[in-house]
């Protein structure tokens, strides 16, 4: 027998299964449209169908893993999701269970991330790290003492709203100077706009509206040696440093790995934030804590991550 | 036989040692000149030779704990303390072990409170707390999973060295706007300086020199309603109680412990700290994380956290 665990990634559009192996082989996968079922118990029913067409005989499923925005490990629910069509506290945990009479762990898509990275990724031989998904917002997976820190009501790890500026930029939560609103694929594109309103450069982006800017194209923009654009690279990474260095004080990890949108940027975002880092740290941190990129291929790194905290 | 553990508190001036049973019951103690020592190898000796002092025939000592200024709980060494007169690092455990052939652990006074608040005090029923020492500084020990966070080099929870304002007041260790340059007993008396300097409030404190000012007298001022001690004490809160949310979104702890000094002055500093520290929550945080006093007594608390770090 083959003995898999199934991990799930929950987005907005998309709900991903896959069939992983304790090897983070990933064994079979299937998608379907998050938002095509008519009712949470629909949307239930069809994440049990998916994985039931994915095992064949051979196959001996041993738990759940689950990745989705608002998640909350402790209670099993997804609280008031803003990108999906289903209000309240979904009890995801405790309706799957009527289907699989196995473990079923759900967790936010950081947490996951920083699971995966234990199991598959960066961080084999880390036992204490940060992982911060730098996509829309910023979200954050603390793992200290080798376990996820999860906090006492299962929503630990909200660093994109910790408040960096007395009377900064608001985030979608209404915290003024939240991290996330200046360090974010969302973040970035503000401050491409703050630059804009500073500075007289000339550069590509006077010709393009807020809700036309990507995060590619300002990667491209500095690749092409346009001002605003490293402008602001520049000012992202030196807030970013700034703040990995204070969480150094917090929970001295071994490393902080940087994933999703705005890590991809490469050195334009990595450049800045590890020179800010290292000019930040109290004197007894510097030089011992690496800043790494992700060690898992993006495509199956959300069902890898879910599957990982199902394995734990 | 009476099963008892040792804790040593390695102050500045004054070591203190007691012999302290499961329970709390301080069955004996005694103390002596910390730098009375010519050199460290004494000092381990006089620790020695107090233990022993103290031991008797119906004694059965399991373990040593201490809690001492730079303490690394990994390496089991204190790293160039400021207030004692040995330099570099201190082999404390290691070299104490030729002594005494039992279990030996070592952290700092912060991380020892909160040990102390977990067995003996307010913690005794938290899995997710901080415990913050309000003395010359600011010290944290966090607990996580029912677990001290000790980060990978045992230097975790430098709580007040986090970087707060762009630019503001420096810490000892050379940090712009550390919290403890703001909270903290020291912190304190910086802000009636600037609130002397703000304000043309008459005050008491405008004919004492900044090298008199003492804590207790800027309690007793506010009680007299003098206006700058009561603006320093809000604002003294408000920076604290902005802090403490922002440790929230990192770790959601299910209360936070205020101890030392400044934690003496009551509803001074209590009463905006907690205004401040509701306001700014994120709302699935309000109302739910306690802020509390320390939960043992003040004469003993030291060395009690430090014989609660050996039960562990």
């Amino acid at each position: 027998m083959n003995n898999v665990v199934s991990g799930i990634d929950i987005g907005g559009t998309i709900t991903k299964i896959g069939l992983i192996d304790k090897n983070g082989k990933c064994i079979s996968k299937d998608s379907f449209r998050t938002n095509e079922a008519n009712n949470f118990n629909d949307f239930i029913n069809n994440i049990s169908e998916t994985i039931k067409g994915l095992i064949s005989k051979n196959t001996n499923l041993l738990a759940i893993g689950i990745g989705a925005p608002n998640a909350n490990y402790k209670k099993g629910t997804i609280d008031s999701p803003a990108n999906l069509k289903w209000d309240g506290k979904l009890k995801l945990v405790k309706k799957l269970k009527k289907y699989f009479k196995i473990p079923i762990r759900l967790s936010n898509d950081a947490n996951c991330a920083a699971s995966g990275e234990m199991l598959y990724g960066n961080a084999k031989n880390f036992r204490d790290f940060i992982l911060i998904t730098l996509g829309t917002g910023l979200g954050g997976g603390i793992v200290s003492n080798g376990e996820l820190v999860q906090g006492f009501d299962g929503f630990a790890g909200e660093l994109g709203h910790l408040s960096i500026f007395d009377g900064g930029r608001y985030t979608g939560l209404g915290v003024k100077g939240g991290l996330e609103a200046y360090v974010s694929a969302t973040g970035l594109k503000r401050t491409i706009m703050y630059m804009l309103s500073k500075y007289t450069d000339d550069s590509v982006f006077r010709k393009v509206p807020f809700n036309d800017l990507h995060g590619e194209d300002i990667t491209k923009a500095a690749e092409k040696n346009d001002p605003i654009a490293k402008y602001a690279y520049k000012y992202t990474g030196k807030i970013l440093g700034k703040s990995l260095a204070n969480f150094v004080s917090f929970l001295q990890p071994e490393a902080i790995i940087l994933t999703g949108g705005l890590a991809n940027s490469g050195k334009w975002i990595l450049e800045p934030t590890k020179k800010y880092f290292e000019e930040n740290l109290l004197p007894f941190y510097r030089n011992k804590v690496k800043i790494l990129e992700s060690g898992m291929e993006e495509k199956d790194a959300a069902i890898l991550g879910a599957a990982a905290l199902a394995w734990k």
